[in-house]
């Protein structure tokens, strides 16, 4: 025991988590380069500059053909996910709520600034002048990008410390942007809601880094790996607004007209049958067919992933349908049967599931997607649907629906080497031991990282102090009682 | 006692809450009915298909005037008002916060497949081909016809198994858009904002429904039918988003322009003034004038359904102010009198009190639509604004306002005879004793269809453990001792 | 002690909280007021009545160009921020979430009636038959006006009684009104997201009244003058919209097209930079770097506020940058140095720490926007943009960028001088012994004004109840004990 405990104590001297000084020097430094970088990169694109006036005369449109009018809506919708959805879901642990919406809040606002360069260089950048221009399009892209940061993060809840969470991000970003280059613009790939982009590369980035952040002995802190009921309550926030919400975020950068349409219904589709198939494996694979929780808040969401690549596409109302059962189906089972495999023998510690709700749901939306456009015909896009849809124009106006189908698959493979490869190489920075990680006991606790109030002054549980009215003096000496007689018994 | 005992077991024994069999087939076997349904039936419409695109030109259309930048934002209000809004007004119990957040997220992702089908059928079915044709005002359609199932759910709140929620989702969609049919169609009522179609029909509904499953011996288990601090600021969650979306609600599928414009700011009004009054009446009828939260969680919300039927008319801004002031006080006088009347004495157990929060604004709103329709003048609107709001279109070309306040009336009278005659018959079905139904004992309480987490290993309150920073060996003693010195009391 | 005993004692008899009488007369009194008035003066403008179907076609619009499309998504957005995200952002002490979210939605529903009226007189009346024409545009200012009076409350949250509150906001949004159209209207100043009329103001309001309204003997109740970790989580969820939807806000009522357009990315930028400044701060000057709740909740809107008078300018993204990086310093700054210095020295008692989110943030927003506008330039904004802008038309089409910067500086002047000013004056109203206000015992204690739910029955932690599985005879004795244990030692 002694032994035991000297040990652990030598393990917690050196997991130094004070953050005093690199996580603001982290947040300065970046933020004071960001600034410079904005300075010299970046400008208002001609339907956010003040010579839109002038433009839109040009080229007669009215004020309300604004790209603003047609995104905006969606990209509040977008911004709400990224902060709240993502951040609320994360805060269904007991005590590390702080931690799952705060952090969350901090990286998603660096990386933002970060992704709004990097794609900017890759996708926006005008080589008259060498500014990148940026209008709302940008913004929606950068919040698209965090989410794969985010995601990551949800493999790692509660195990890291802010400083690496910064790490992740700018590593993170930057792969993200290579990565959606080469998908987009080289493979001309299509992945309006980013089930390959986004979802599967930001879910095997993130458990590719969990998985060199093995921490063989984190089931000491198990006391504090599951949630209360309030703060199951608090996820559901997250849940839903993720939930509600995600036919905006498939649909967001789609085409003007009919492809927002569109992928705005076959998201909502995908979404309304995974729910029933979410709850139906939640309930026969519990005792007493009681629902889980943890299912409800997480496998419920995967039909909306996996409609990301082909939301845009003819995939047919029917045919949305039949994605969401099956993904409902496969990520709960993943819940029930793969994470505990996965902790066990593949050493992948997964504190939300991200697997369940991301990766697999991420590749089986890549694999409808090629399917989907391989199988595209002219008698059911029309002509012009067509080459709209699929944007067979440019250097690519001769490719048809089959070789499209190929492209998609070819996506899919780079997304998952550039999370798996990524993940690794970022990994293995993340171990260094200067970036103040927890140690085991410390984990899953806002104790490490943030000032928490006090429940009671006195230590005596809030309901008992209001409901029987005693003197101050009383409580005091009432918890001095509790405290010496539980300690004389030890 | 040892007599009352054996009966409680037997009746608890009767009760089996085990839906490990039912809930999943239900969920399973539907969901795949709608599969095949949809594959049969369900297409895009002419926006969000493909062709748009040629469809566009030929209508010489920009993309802007797709109808989705006109329904989209609201849809998404709406979508929030039925998920978050009606999800998390439910989740005002101290125990039954699942409950009411997780069961209303099932039925709705079935309702609104099952209201697509049975909306379409009646609404949106091209002849041509016999497809139904969906867009986003379909979507919006969908989550309305919904909206009825939700608030009969919130009448019966904690006294129902999953299974008969679904049960009521199935046949409260087909009453739904029967009723529907007739009063917009046949009728040729107009409810933009559903008082009538949506709000009297769901209450009633509702009730009835609780009036069939009347429980004499609840009183038993009232223990859990109350709240909690938390739980009261969580319901809050649910009223601010209906109370700030309800102009949404009201407009979404109103005329393109003023109609939509008109029925914002009409909502608007009507539901600031209600909020007055209803402080005013929770305050002076309690004890030293103190304001209950079941009064601002719900009655707030009554000026948003009243609003519903004249919403697009010219109410104008007194009228609102008007209808939402007489509403603040209806509502809050009927949780104060009217819900423990019709518990004891028309044996009607109403947990939300939906009956003062949709059944009498319901009501009022109709009887408002009428009146407003009635009295509907050429001075007050322009000739083609009256055409143009009424519908004075086709068959209906020689109609009159003083007809159409008529036929207001005439739907009125249908809404409450569908809800109170479909929940009757609804009602009698659901007492059927195979629906995995609680004992009196396990109403309001999740344990009974949720796996609920433990609030700490030991048993000990979170509050002490965190601060006391006991060891475990300790909790565990302490706890022992606890529990074995009440039971040698007892 | 004796004498201080009775001497509180009187204290508390003087103060008597009950509101029986005085807010229902407050309510009901005001609200008739308000239908009198609407009858009297409002009407729909050409955009939202019945006419504009005609007036449509005269000047040859589509529907689409109804100002309710290009305004709709953002009034949502800002009406979230308005009720949820004031409202939840004030629920973070533990005893006082029923009041934050009530009170907030209260005042707010009472005073976008008030600012309709006030505002209207003020902007939209229409000499031809002396009514207030209003539109969606008008929906917005009434909710902007009310966000003056919600900063000025959260100075005083937990300190003031319901009717207080109804009072400092019919004088409120009065001087709001009167100080809105000497800046916009007489004195020329821009100002979009209200830097200056909304955030300066407000925030020197509330500052003041709290400085006439001290109480020197606060510190008794400072135990409920603090968060729980529930409360915490609670107010994040205010934080979040309200960060979220600051695009919104700032770009609401900008003019169509790049205006609105731009306003959104430069706030955007500017809270993105804010978060990590604030971050910073909070970590380096706490003990082992640990994050506080409070800077985070906070701080991290202060960019927003910032970016509100320049929102439509050509800030430059960088600029955007620089501005969020110093108010994320300057208000974590405020909350560690400048509050408690406040509290000591100036006898200011800033519950929520206004004076670092509003006030300083907002003279700085205030200056932003001087600079900004006189460092303008044909080069950057081209002619038109430059007119379209600054809105040189009419009898100011002859000023020059220098001259408007002047201008904004004496915007800024007026704001600080009547809120400052109107503060003291309603202070001192506030200060009569008729208003029901709360002993400083009562202070942060929704029990004062609301019926709060017992936790339990037996007075026994939730926690234990449910885990051990006690009967309730068992409850009540070990209860007895516990009390009559801990009174016997007193």
């Amino acid at each position: 025991m002694g032994a035991c405990q000297s040990f652990r104590e030598m393990c917690d001297r050196e997991k130094d988590t004070n953050v005093r000084l690199s996580l603001p020097a982290v947040c300065v430094v970046w933020q004071t380069a960001m600034i410079i970088l904005f300075g010299v990169f970046i400008r208002y694109d001609h339907e956010s500059d003040a010579h839109w006036v002038e433009h839109r005369k040009h080229l007669n449109l009215t004020d309300i053909e604004n790209d603003f009018y047609f995104r905006y809506p969606s990209f509040q919708d977008v911004h709400v996910m990224i902060f709240v959805g993502f951040g609320f879901l994360m805060t269904f642990l007991k005590r590390y709520s702080f931690g799952g919406v705060g952090f969350n809040f901090l990286i998603a606002a660096f990386g933002i600034q970060w992704a709004l360069l990097m794609q900017g260089w890759f996708h926006s950048l005008d080589y008259t002048d060498g500014k990148i221009k940026i209008g709302i399009e940008n913004l929606i892209n950068a919040d698209f990008c965090v989410a794969g940061c985010l995601i990551a993060y949800g493999a790692l809840l509660g195990k890291v410390s802010p400083v690496q969470l910064m790490v992740l991000t700018l590593f993170g970003i930057t792969l993200f942007a290579v990565e959606e280059f080469i998908i987009l613009s080289l493979i001309h790939a299509r992945d309006a809601g980013g089930s390959m982009v986004i979802h599967t590369f930001g879910a095997y980035y993130g458990l590719s880094i969990s998985w060199m952040l093995y921490r063989p002995n984190l089931h000491q802190s198990s006391r504090l790996q599951g949630s209360v009921y309030h703060s199951d309550v608090f996820a559901m926030i997250g849940t839903l607004f993720l939930w509600m919400f995600w036919p905006s975020f498939n649909s967001a950068i789609c085409d003007h007209g009919d492809g927002q349409h569109r992928a705005a219904i076959n998201t909502y589709l995908c979404l309304a049958s995974t729910v029933l198939t979410t709850v139906a494996i939640s309930s026969l694979f519990q005792k007493h067919g009681k629902l889980d929780m943890v299912h409800i808040q997480n496998s419920t969401l995967a039909g909306g992933v996996a409609a990301g690549t082909a939301a845009e596409f003819m995939l047919m109302p029917y045919g949305c349908l039949i994605v969401g059962f099956c993904c409902g189906v496969i990520s709960t089972l993943g819940y029930i049967f793969l994470t505990p495999f996965m902790e066990k023998r593949l050493k992948i510690q997964d504190t939300c599931g991200i697997h369940n709700l991301h990766a697999m749901p991420g590749v089986i939306g890549g694999i409808v997607g090629a399917v989907t456009a391989a199988s595209a015909s002219v008698e059911v896009y029309g002509h012009e649907g067509l080459v709209n849809t699929f944007d067979f124009e440019g250097k690519f106006k001769d490719m048809v629906p089959t070789t499209q189908g190929g492209h998609q698959a070819a996506g899919l493979c780079v997304a998952l080497c550039f999370g798996i490869g990524g993940g690794i190489i970022v990994g293995a920075i993340l171990r260094l031991p200067i970036w103040g990680d927890p140690a085991d006991d410390d984990c899953f606790d806002d104790e490490t990282y943030w000032e928490v109030p006090e429940e009671e002054e006195e230590g005596i549980p809030t309901v008992l102090q209001y409901n029987n009215h005693m003197r101050n003096k009383d409580i005091a000496e009432s918890n001095f009682t509790m405290e010496s007689e539980s300690r004389a018994r030890s």
